[in-house]
């Protein structure tokens, strides 16, 4: 099976669809869920007792969201997960989210803390509403991850591509493993890693509305790998 | 290791606690989880193949809501869950979790269906508040689980069961499987059946302010076997 891959306008209209009065979630609810498969894909490629201390590289929106709630749960699941999480807006629900990290003692760096301390970074900067060039202060994090050799994690296009494009001029960065969200976009046919889908959330009709597939996801989990289903 | 069971009061002020500004928890965020616990409770203790019709028993309230998104769940899972929903309250996150299982056509039972069509039973008509005596139309509901020999599983306590005291003069039914969320309650010392244990975001800080154990979950689940451990 080749999974159809999202254009940008697509993600955005389903997401507006599942969070419509008729769609009825909640972005706390979908947030929780989507970064509970972040946290169950970090889990599932890299053993808590070889790679215990997890970066997370927190964005300003929602993808920064999803990452917030990834380091909550990798706690939970006996990892050692640190923030850092240079602009932090004053939503309601950012900050309630990172209220649940300090409450947790998680580590809130002030300072990009680059690559000497980490074993596991995860990219939650941009998601797919992301265009235009990166700027200070997340270039220095994806100039690190450019060049990096501790293992990526990105939530849902590793950040500063190109959503539909993919590698643009200035960023080229390739994640060890992507997590797409409900559905793969148009840039993953440029990733060359591990591939796992998470957001098991998605109505058979809200799929047909919108022509994608939702491919089988095994047991309870809430991720499933989609390495040889989803290249073009 | 002999869990500390909890009293209604502390249970309470947990839940309070969680859901405080300084908890940071909206309520959406935690009926996902408890609900997911739920399904991942029903998916480990019954193969979908010889269970696949599963009578959720939703009540008006927050055990309720736990079912609504339980029965979401168990839809992805595989299953084939239908609701028994006679009271619903015209509450917006009600409303939401229900269109949530309309969005999948999920059947719902006008009149409660009794014991023929199902092969398990969620029982998430009453919480850790419920006091007083069962009436219409969850009567009926309770009655039958006294002397079905389908499964139950009950949601953080057995519906009707008083929270500190167990089994009443009125309803003395056993659920096969009792799903504890958070810690179980002081009522769980009566319960004969297989015992779990879900909602896994307690943070250790508020484990220790309130005096109660949380144990080890195996992996990235989101329930854990307290059968040998939850006895006083």
């Amino acid at each position: 099976m080749s999974l159809k891959l999202l254009s940008q306008k697509v993600a955005q209209a389903i997401d507006e669809e599942l969070m419509s009065t008729a769609g009825g979630f909640s972005v706390d609810q979908l947030m929780e869920l989507a970064g509970l498969s972040v946290a169950q894909a970090v889990q599932k490629c890299f053993d808590k007792t070889q790679f215990p201390n997890v970066l997370v590289c927190v964005g300003p929106g929602n993808n920064g969201g999803d990452g917030l709630v990834a380091a909550r749960h990798l706690f939970h699941f006996g990892y050692k997960p640190s923030l850092y999480y240079p602009k932090q807006p004053n939503k309601d629900l950012y900050q309630r989210l990172l209220r649940q990290c300090q409450n947790l003692d998680l580590p809130i760096h002030q300072e990009f803390p680059g690559e000497q301390t980490t074993d596991v970074f995860i990219d939650s900067i941009f998601g797919f509403s992301f265009h235009g060039e990166v700027r200070d202060p997340f270039k220095e994090v994806i100039q690190t991850f450019e060049h990096t050799k501790k293992p990526i994690v990105a939530v849902d296009i590793p950040s500063g591509w190109d959503v539909e494009q993919g590698p643009t001029e200035h960023v080229k960065y390739q994640p060890d493993i992507l997590v797409s969200l409900t559905a793969p976009k148009l840039c993953a046919q440029h990733f060359k890693g591990r591939h796992l889908l998470g957001g098991r959330f998605v109505p058979p009709r809200l799929a047909k509305q919108f022509d994608f597939q939702v491919p089988s996801y095994p047991g309870s989990e809430q991720i499933v790998d989609i390495s040889t289903s989803s290249s073009l």
